[in-house]
């Protein structure tokens, strides 16, 4: 067994750099206090005896060396970056969870045949720069490197520049890395376990998702003075799409999602007719063919808002996976470790996008999560107990050894 | 007659400073461009020969004698702060419409038994600080002076910090000077007079408003892995309260107006169902019974959409006048100039509010409106021609100079 309270120290630690307002975190990406939480995680690995090599996406491999460093290494991780208003929990419970593995195999001085690799992955919340699982996607050979540097903020910083500014762009070519597979921990995000009572969630598909950015165009105007029927307000437009957007994902739920968090209205002044809005909408589900559908759907729906209200409007895709289904011997693994330390657990599909979504495309890989109190995450209040992430740190400890092999 | 030339060459010289984006004006009140902009209107008022004192809100008032001092002035003007994305108009033809009556009386060397003032008001805008008109608010007993001081900006900065900070706080008290008439020469902001071909709007009626911030409190959680029916949407509930303010001025147009200008949404993530929005409602009626109306419908309709979502709600009023009622005399001095100037003319209520509205609780106040491009304003395309601008000013001279004796 893992070491919990090891775990839960380090865990409180990283949570001390880029502390939020309200008790959880905003460490987004390529922020200083990424930067800070980097130098933390690398001075841990190499108190652990592991070498740190980094990508030119700035993506962190510590690794320890198998019996047989001929053999394609057993992968461990998940990300740093969080929220701008995060919890403590969301990514680093995967990084520190594959630390606490290693920690736990120097302990018990055991060396596994495989190398075991722990990574943290750059950008996977893409809040900062748009879109989320950046850096694995790139890795994974989806996106590619110059498309990623170009990738700007709010403020128009480039993805590449911040990347460089912070000390983090590697000198290792992105990708091509030999994988045996590839394991992640990480908090449900959702109330399915903690509802349930069980420990473990066994993750078996991911949801498919699609962000597209939708860029309204009237006119802005006076409102005291511009007559109603005079009107192009792009900002009722948004409001249209919005509302239109939830009906869509109420038509298909419990198997669908759909909200908009991200908003920008031009010139924002109060008695100014909103003349610009730019908003993103996040659709997800785990049907190919219902997300193809919900598009289709919103796409239409918007086109017909618009058209009555003679406003313009731009779709543009600005992320985007497919439903994952997870590899079948690496959810055994997870399955069967469960059942060995004695946890309840059950199958799941991720609501969330996540790093293992794409690596999935490369190697077996699963995913093994833990309750989160009221299924509450991308909040600062997000909250799990220590056992529930030991538990899961076990669980990952029992996966990664039988797959790295003793 | 008046120097449209000169007066349209002082518009374009005070287009330069606080340049927007796209042909119009960005400058905010209090912001060094609006600094730069009152000291280049100082210079201008004293080469005319007037002296220009400054009061503890800013407001630049630049006094030219009568040939009875004892006898309470004329005052004259509007404002010179733009909105961020503004005209070069709104506000600054009055002002400069001002100045150009000073100058003519000055080439025609004529002195008027009342002195004459000429008014720069800070702060009409009110999209940098809430609310509107702000000094001429404080100026006619409306708002107490330090609670003015005490608004803030967007990023919290204050009113009287800033007043300070671009070194335009005066010494003199806020209000109690003697007026004998107040005249204001603004843009209509409206599509009525050039629709209809017509020079000159004599201003009888002014809308009345309510601008309610309101702040809606759900909960941030997880776009992908949060079901549709645990969700606290407070994004979805501003789209709602959205079109329910459009609904409502539906019902009373054309008599009346409303629409949301000014959202802030929390924490504005793409992956985060927002948790909290700040937005502004504006409506504006000419009858006080119909204002009411619509602030009672809209209230209910708000609590019915939160407590539906589960969403709690908070409005403020941050602004709001009634429905103004011009004076007799002042209107009919506007409608005789425009008569025997052979300006064609007609009767027209205004949409926006405007310093006139406060200053009318003081002293007998009336306002000139002329045409403008499309109705377009609180846009930088903002436009109108030399000869609206001549046309309003050449009115303005003759009520003011008829208001002021020979
Ligand atoms: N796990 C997680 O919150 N990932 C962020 C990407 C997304 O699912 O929106
Ligand atoms: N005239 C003008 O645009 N004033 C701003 C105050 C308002 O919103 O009416």
């Amino acid at each position: 067994r893992i070491n919990p309270d090891r775990l839960w120290d380090s865990l409180m630690e990283m949570a001390k750099i880029g502390p939020g307002v309200a008790g959880g975190n905003n460490r987004q990406t390529l922020t200083d206090a990424d930067g800070e939480g980097r130098h933390l995680f690398k001075k841990w690995c190499e108190d652990a005896g592991m070498a740190v090599g980094v990508d030119k996406m700035g993506t962190m491999f510590a690794r320890r060396e198998g019996t047989d460093p001929s053999l394609p290494p057993v992968y461990v991780g998940s990300h740093l970056d969080t929220q701008p208003t995060g919890g403590k929990y969301d990514g680093v419970l995967g990084v520190l969870g594959g630390l606490e593995v290693i920690r736990t195999l120097n302990d018990l001085d055991i060396r596994t045949k495989h190398p075991i690799v722990v990574t943290n992955w750059t950008n996977e919340e893409g809040t900062r720069f748009a879109p989320a699982m950046l850096a694995s996607g790139v890795f994974a050979g989806e996106h590619d490197l110059e498309w990623a540097y170009d990738r700007k903020d709010a403020k128009g910083l480039r993805f590449g520049d911040e990347l460089e500014r912070i000390g983090w762009k590697g000198e290792e070519e992105v990708g091509g890395r030999p994988m045996k597979a590839f394991f992640e921990l990480h908090i449900e995000q959702g109330p399915i376990l903690e509802d349930e009572g069980i420990d473990i969630g066994v993750v078996t598909h991911g949801q498919g998702l699609w962000w597209l950015q939708v860029t309204l165009t009237g006119k802005d105007a006076h409102t005291g003075s511009t007559p109603m029927p005079k009107r192009r307000n792009a900002g009722l437009g948004m409001a249209r799409v919005t509302e239109l957007v939830h009906e869509v994902a109420m038509d298909y739920q419990p198997d669908a999602v759909g909200a908009v968090g991200h908003v920008e209205v031009y010139p924002n002044s109060r008695n100014v007719i909103p003349g610009k809005v730019v908003f993103t909408i996040d659709i997800r589900t785990p049907d190919a063919q219902v997300l193809a559908e919900m598009r289709a759907r919103i796409e239409e729906g918007i086109a017909t808002i618009c058209e009555a209200m003679d406003i313009g409007f731009e779709v543009e895709a600005v992320g985007h996976f497919e439903p994952v289904t997870f590899d079948e011997t690496c959810v055994k693994a997870v399955r069967d470790a469960a059942e060995r330390l004695g946890y309840t657990h059950r199958n799941i599909v991720s609501g969330a996008g996540h790093d293992a979504c794409w690596i999935s495309r490369l190697a077996p890989t699963s995913m093994i999560f833990c309750p989160c109190v009221d299924g509450l995450s991308h909040n600062e209040a997000e909250e799990i107990s220590k056992e529930w992430a030991g538990a899961g740190a076990d669980v990952l400890f029992h996966a990664v050894v039988e797959t790295a092999e003793i």
